[in-house]
């Protein structure tokens, strides 16, 4: 196996037996990236210099700490002193980090080294990352706003890399691009140093190849850091997912709304793998999902108006910066009243009430991720079988947002392929802080299923 | 001493000692009402037969709890099972409880017996209470919008109340009445079964005729219940006060902000009280108090509109039932942006992080509770001798919004009396979840002042 499929955690067990060097692993992801990403578009910036350095420092010193010379890429979005954050817009043009934002000074001081930016819908105000292409297949959307980072993890172009998710932008490019994507609980990994796109729904969180990959980055990312005002003092749990099987485990299974126009080989991929969690001695409970019909009102009535807050005085200043979608977006923020976010607000107040009594009843969720594969660029709607036509981007943030809502753990696990190729993601839902018990489910899962390969990276259909 | 005299710890103490019975507890109170009521205005309804079944239940059998037998008043904003919940208002004509609000309930489980309802400023939103008069001069207002309350406490008709503190309407109207109040952090008492004025505002708490009375009630009312969704499972605390010096203890004493445009009586009365406080042991620090120019927006950004939301159904059905002043801030309400309302929220996020910093520094801030004592009722403005005018509304809410705000808790304490014999009120403020440490200050400095007469009730001047 080449240093750039290794996991996380293969590739961090390699390093520290002195098996692989730090120096190697990045030059083999550097070389990855030189080869496919003008092809994939995955990268902002490539920073070899700094990757290069870290590597050699790394490989020279002692283990500096969990990460030590894994090569690693942050979604744009996500301040490291020196290097520009151009959320992928104009609007940044010129900028430059002062500092290293919470998660960049966690990833550096564990050992990680920095070998890119990644590309985000523009300020991550959508569900597509129209830069790049998808790992799979590059006629397709990477899907986003992390697609990036996602398609970076997916091609062997970092080892893991880091995403944001304010309505599914984490999940969304994993499930699109065959990777694991974690959002946690919010609250759970400060956002100090990453652009807000709607601060009520904001998280960080990793995407990677493997689930146990996810635990070992959050365990370095999850704590306390009191700039980020909705940072919580939460106790810090073991997140390495050990092997284990899932007696006694209860699995809530929906009945309705996230197996709702779904398209079918996702359900039967979804429905595939949870029968496995039933065989690895879980039990599947029929749930019912409290007050779906109130889940995009309340996702867009909250976003919207926050993120034409954060965009106030440059949307006055230099809104011929702005691309034409996000800038509509802004420009219509600005006009809905307080009534509707407050709406939105006492909204949220009693799905996460309603959530936590669900969540008394089964210790998680399992569900669809999206509702279809990733869709050919340039595709703006889908058609489902009972005639409803729904923009791709409703029909990506649809299954996400409740975690955004709720502020609940979500994780997206590749569960396979559609007859066209394209990865499938299921979701697993869980308590708040209880990532542990999602990234425990998500590794018995994935450890009774062959290694899933990197993506192929080839031509579209 | 009358049994409507008595603090509550007193008349706890005499009934558990079998000196005193509840019924003539409650008898004396209900005397007292009916002596005085008439001219104050401070209630709503006595409820004096249920009282009285209380009293004789109490006087027949075991202890029920810490308030065995107590005669207590609620703002007519908090629901009893069975009686109507008037808010003061002609919107809820015909109303009637279903339940008890969860502070009723704990109320009556630890024995206390409920002899009415007191009036408010319509829905609580204001900082009067038109129906009331000073208990101290009844040509003066009552201050509000727990007018009621405040007054029956002052004038024997109950021996503690439950108010409502959503920009100071617990500590204002304690302050104008030479009573004790006592607004808790956010999230302390649950305020399920409370009319809402505005959800990111709103406190219930105590108003006592002693420090350590507060201190007993709240150790009733304090604890979760996840019907209020801001409600927080905090420690359990012991409030009751004991007797102690307060040796190193530090007391921030504000160089701006609180004693700026405040009566001259009224500084020095609170000067004289931190004075009293260095003479038991504090130790002063001047400090500085942040972002004091956001204050007044802040409050208003946050209140108006969360209360027109509240209203946003009855304000189109009934409009006419609401008072004038009341039914303008609402329609204003509903056409505030959501830019302001999210102003406000940031605002207010950077004035937590602030104080939580100001708070790092000392243990307690003492200040005057509100810069002016009882106006002449019908009196609008006061004119400083800066040559500023501002509204009685927005004088009173100056110094008390700041609580608010941040969510930190602030007990208002009777220092003395002006020229004119109005009482004084000196506000102790603290970090979140230790009012133990502000009731430690206010009853520290209490044992050292002569016992306070209950409030003489005469005619105004």
């Amino acid at each position: 196996m080449e240093p750039h499929e290794l996991s996380l955690a293969a590739a961090a067990e390699a390093i520290r037996a002195r098996r692989l060097s730090p120096v190697d692993l990045t030059e083999a992801v550097l070389r990855r990236i030189e080869e496919l990403d003008p092809q994939l578009g995955a990268f902002v910036a490539v920073t070899a210099e700094r990757a290069r350095e870290t590597a050699s420092k790394a490989a020279a010193g002692d283990q500096r700490g969990p990460l030590h010379g894994i090569p690693v890429a942050l979604k744009d979005l996500i301040d490291v002193a020196g290097e520009p954050t151009t959320a992928s817009s104009q609007v940044r043009a010129g900028h430059r980090a002062d500092a290293d934002s919470t998660v960049a000074a966690r990833l550096t001081g564990a050992g990680a080294a920095l070998v890119g930016k990644t590309h985000t819908h523009e300020f991550a105000y959508g569900l597509t990352t129209p830069q790049t292409r998808n790992a799979w297949n590059s006629g397709r959307i990477a899907g986003g706003s992390s697609g990036g980072s996602a398609v970076a993890v997916a091609a062997g172009m970092a080892t893991f890399a880091l995403g944001t998710d304010t309505g599914g932008s984490i999940r969304v490019p994993a499930a699109l691009n065959g990777v694991v994507g974690l959002k946690p609980t919010y609250g759970l990994v400060p956002r100090h140093g990453v652009t807000s796109l709607s601060w009520s729904l904001d998280h960080v969180g990793p995407i990677t190849r493997t689930v146990e990959d996810a635990g070992l980055a959050l365990s370095v990312l999850a704590g306390h850091d009191p700039r980020d005002p909705a940072s919580v003092p939460a106790p810090t749990a073991r997140y390495r997912p050990a092997a284990e099987d899932l007696a006694g485990l209860r699995v809530g299974v929906p009945g309705n709304y996230f197996f709702d126009r779904v398209e079918p080989d996702i359900a039967a991929a979804v429905r595939r793998a949870i029968a496995r969690l039933a065989a690895l001695g879980a039990r599947l409970v029929d749930v019912e999902i409290p007050m779906t019909r109130y889940v995009q009102a309340t996702q867009w009535g909250l976003m919207v108006p926050e993120a034409s807050a954060y965009h106030e005085r440059t949307l006055r200043a230099v809104p011929d910066r702005y691309t034409g979608d996000v800038r509509v977006l802004l420009e219509a923020g600005e006009l809905l009243t307080t009534g509707d976010y407050l709406r939105a607000q006492r909204a949220r107040t009693l799905m996460r009430q309603k959530w936590t009594r669900l969540l008394e009843t089964v210790d998680v969720i399992a569900a669809p991720t999206v509702p279809a594969t990733a869709v050919p660029s340039g595709q703006e709607s889908i058609t489902w079988p009972d005639g409803t036509v729904e923009s791709v981007s409703d029909a990506y943030v649809r299954l996400s947002a409740p975690a955004n809502i709720t502020g609940f753990p979500a994780l997206s696990v590749p569960v396979g392929h559609d007859r066209m190729g394209l990865p499938i993601g299921m979701q697993l839902l869980g308590r708040p802080f209880e990532e542990a018990t999602l990234l425990r489910v998500g590794h018995a899962y994935e450890r009774g299923e062959p290694a899933r390969p990197l993506a192929p990276a080839t031509a579209g259909d």
